[in-house]
């Protein structure tokens, strides 16, 4: 039995609301059961260095927690000097994700500087924030589209990621934070609306996992990120 | 005229809405006008190495904004590894505000975080930062009495603080960023329900200004103030 | 009765040396009493990238203390790798300050840098730090005036700034360490030639003080002020 | 065809050389065809404030690269004032990993620290990392128990890693520097000598794989694996 | 000729004055020509970590030049965020110099922390440093003596640097800056009043130099530091 | 006696293995006993900002010890953020000793990096990595003589540094920890080819030293460097 009375192949509850603030050109807020995410999408012009004169876009993102959306306050991490490694970890795999499915040619030599920061967590946050972070770009995309800035579509597919793990050794889909801080296996899984994987994650927290355990999860993955994708054209509006 | 229609002595709509996280022992957001900042407050065991043995507790506090709470983005403060002046003098501000109607003596040795995160900016993030810090540490106080890990009230007085300016050559209350960002003269008040005063700042941004003009400003703070306590206690449901 | 047995409108000794640096555009050592801070002014070709082709100049400053200038050892921000927000606000306001006496498009595409390093400190190093800044600035601008780089005059008022607190319960001009560490409420008065206020601040350190308060404040910052802008005069030799 | 004319599923030439320092606890030498890592493990007493007093020690590592160990000079880490995203995760990794195969409890309470600094990078550093770390953690342990410090074996399996990618739509194993930079999908396989996975990274790095391909890189690292728990062995002289 | 018109073997104009601040143990004023150092010698109880225990006490220096004691201004280092490799080499030589007339048992288990700042630079600021540094921490040690702290001397011998160099191919003593900037060698050396070396550190900054050149070196830095040391005395009244 | 049995004007066995790494302009692998040094010579195109446009080159250093080259393991300074006091003066001793050595205008706009990384330690490690940092750049400029990138040779000498310090008063050659750890007086000489001195730094690490024993570690030196010139030499196959 899960904590949460949920099925093993059952997501928690999912929203994601657009539109949450006013200055970004793209936003939303989306929640996973209590874990909730705020996320922006900002359009900057010019490109980093590497990328000057190339003729193509970037996407890049940031991760931050604030201090109190944990059980006990972390510290926060402007006060520390630095970001974590895990923060680092996350922002890294959040830019990939998204770039796995942007055309950079189309955007033109701008940037896209996505911003996730937690405001509560329970679970899952990179997931949600990879999930929200496409819905986020897609409407900054539209928003130069509708501007004339851009012509074709920069977006070529869907992306969108879940969690899963092995919790008392029964194969489980999105983690939240008591199955996770007791799970012996947790993995994310970033896919494609078209079937691909862009990223599998997956570590033994607690003991090594088998073949057989780690297809189990995949399996999951894939039925969970289905539910997803619907979930993210429907915050759009398609 | 003023840029919202506002009367030169109206606040922008305020609201404060409590118990908004889920972990804090204290929480609220608070809105004036489009300025929404998040606010909790978190209780730890133990006070800073100064005030090891003392008999005495601490409130202190910390201040951010999100990335792309503004107009255009700004850098993240702990991607660029430190805080900006502008940050520490804000939450020094606000740790000294609350401190100035806090019985420290009452609160034991245990200290009380002031977490101020802005979600989206368009003036006066300091001030609504403070009035609603000081609901979040009565919520904060409220459940330590209710846990009967202190006995007397640590809270004294109730503090609050509102902005004023000279814009367009009159004083008015409650600058939002059309105005705080043309006005001659910009300050802001930190009073208390009792009717003092904890901290004046006022500064000619354009030109410096005439003692008329800065009581001109008082009085609209004083007038501004009564308002916005009433809206504390009413948030408390006193 | 105060413990260096001044009135309570009664300045400390005040100094101004000028001259004091062999390399400097301008200098100046200012004394308060014990108070001692080294002023130099450093004309710098260029602004900073914000002002960039707008045709005008830019004045900063910087403040530091030297770790023996107190009463018992202070780190050295240098090897504690930041400078602290006391140091950041307080260099801001120097900078603010002056400002808002300059017309920087008379200065042309330049920077003036003042550095305030403070010797010994007896209380007051910020508003000795202003006071001292408008007379370095002045002589710098003077030397730019003399090499014919300019041909208005960059400076187009005076500023001072003067502390003033209520100790046991008195109003007092110009607190020294001694009344500064046990005042109920501190303020500094940044005011100028002309008499307009360029800012105030104003703190209740031990307890919330009244608008009488604050107006008896005000009326000795004026008187104050007065004799520190004759003092600023007779150093530049006017 | 691989660049190096290798099989798709065979192994550059690895070596395991150890006893390579003079001073470490443990240590070896390990080679990946032109990749070649320094690893050595530290014994320290004591653990890391989080585990005091629990009755338990810690393994942990780190990582860096020589400033010309790559085909370009890349900036020095100590000199740059931080570590990169990469290297923290790489490191993070590490210790993870080793933790997979050790009883934390037999160790006692003191440290073990890996440092893998790689001399020359020719593609799958993270890999000889780990597989050189696991050899220099056991030959620590063995001086351990020499010393008759502790009385088990902490060492509680082997752990091994390898890298597979999809090279030209080709499934291929153990990718050098001029497979990996141009490869369509990119692999980490940690796995235990007991047949466990103890972690899975896999990253659609130019295009999403299929699950198709995703296991046949899985039975690639399974075969890789092999081989190299029998160099490991051997290494050790068992 | 010397650009000041001095002889060869002729030192500027040097003095010491004693008692400059107000709170440290023991301070002093240096000037060498237009050099100025401010030097203050602060006691602290406790030492630092690695001597915790040992019955011995300890001396350290710190170093730093006021931005704009130089002909332009540098960054101040506590705004950069870090102290320059060269500042971090002369205080580390200043600790050094003077630990070896120190007998460290003799000051019990207290530091005495020297601060050298560089009011004015115009060569030998380290000599200046190391020079007022023995002043200053005697004057320490004799307030520790008066007020029965310690019973003996821990101060064994004086200690004093001076450069020298080669400046057009004649050997010079004391360089000022016209001459550093300039000459072929330079050299520094620490000496003490009984005639060891302490410290010798020497620099072909155009060219290599000869061993005759260096004995050169060697004699004029003798007959300077002899002259030094009477000064030395002599600012001690003794 | 000697801990290691060497006569006192002995140096340990030295060797100089080039062409260590892959992929650097010059490389090279220095043993002096148990001290192992890695160097590296990586060419760039272009110069620091201070040289641009000035038709001449640079040589630089960075210099860094692995984690466990000690007996005791240290602190990674990638890790700590910063490098220490001492590896800058060390980098910044090898950086003056080169170009003391090379003809800057001879190189065009380009630098050589120089990095020497210790991979064990057991005393002497500055000059060993002086020493073959020489090595290194002469086949780094070899390497752009065959590209015909230069056509002079901007090596116009051989540089070398040997170690010499007062052991149990007896002067002796090349020091070991053991020797080091214990010497009374350290010293290292940077000496060229054609006799000159480039650099001298000698300290009383335990007492001050005479005249006359620093005169016999710079006869010491002497004799080392010749043997250790023919070295380099050999190594280059001259």
């Amino acid at each position: 039995m899960r904590p949460s009375n949920r099925q093993p192949d059952q997501l928690r509850k999912v929203t994601i609301e657009t539109g949450v603030t006013r200055y970004a050109e793209g936003s939303c807020l989306i929640t996973f059961g209590h874990t909730k995410v705020l996320v922006t999408a900002s359009v900057e012009q010019g490109v980093p260095p590497f990328l000057k004169g190339k003729g193509q876009g970037w996407v890049t993102a940031e991760y931050g927690m604030l201090p109190r959306s944990t059980h006990t306050r972390s510290r926060r991490e402007a006060a520390a000097g630095k970001q974590s490694g895990r923060t680092q970890e996350i922002q890294r795999l959040i830019g990939r994700s998204l770039r796995a499915v942007v055309d950079l040619k189309a955007l033109g030599e701008r940037q896209i500087i996505i911003d996730c920061d937690v405001i509560q967590a329970d679970g899952g946050t990179r997931c949600a924030s990879i999930t929200a972070a496409w819905v986020a770009l897609s409407l900054a995309c539209d928003k130069l589209k509708e501007q004339k800035l851009i012509t074709g579509n920069p977006i070529i597919d869907q992306v969108a990621a879940i969690s899963c793990g092995v919790y008392e050794n029964t194969p489980v889909l999105d983690l939240d934070y008591d199955e996770d801080s007791s799970a012996e296996t947790d993995s994310n899984f970033v896919l494609t609306g078209s079937g691909h994987i862009v990223e599998v994650q997956a570590t033994g927290e607690k003991r090594g996992f088998s073949r057989d355990e780690f297809n189990a999860l995949f399996d999951l993955a894939d039925k969970g990120a289905k539910e997803i994708f619907a979930l993210q054209l429907s915050a759009l509006g398609r």
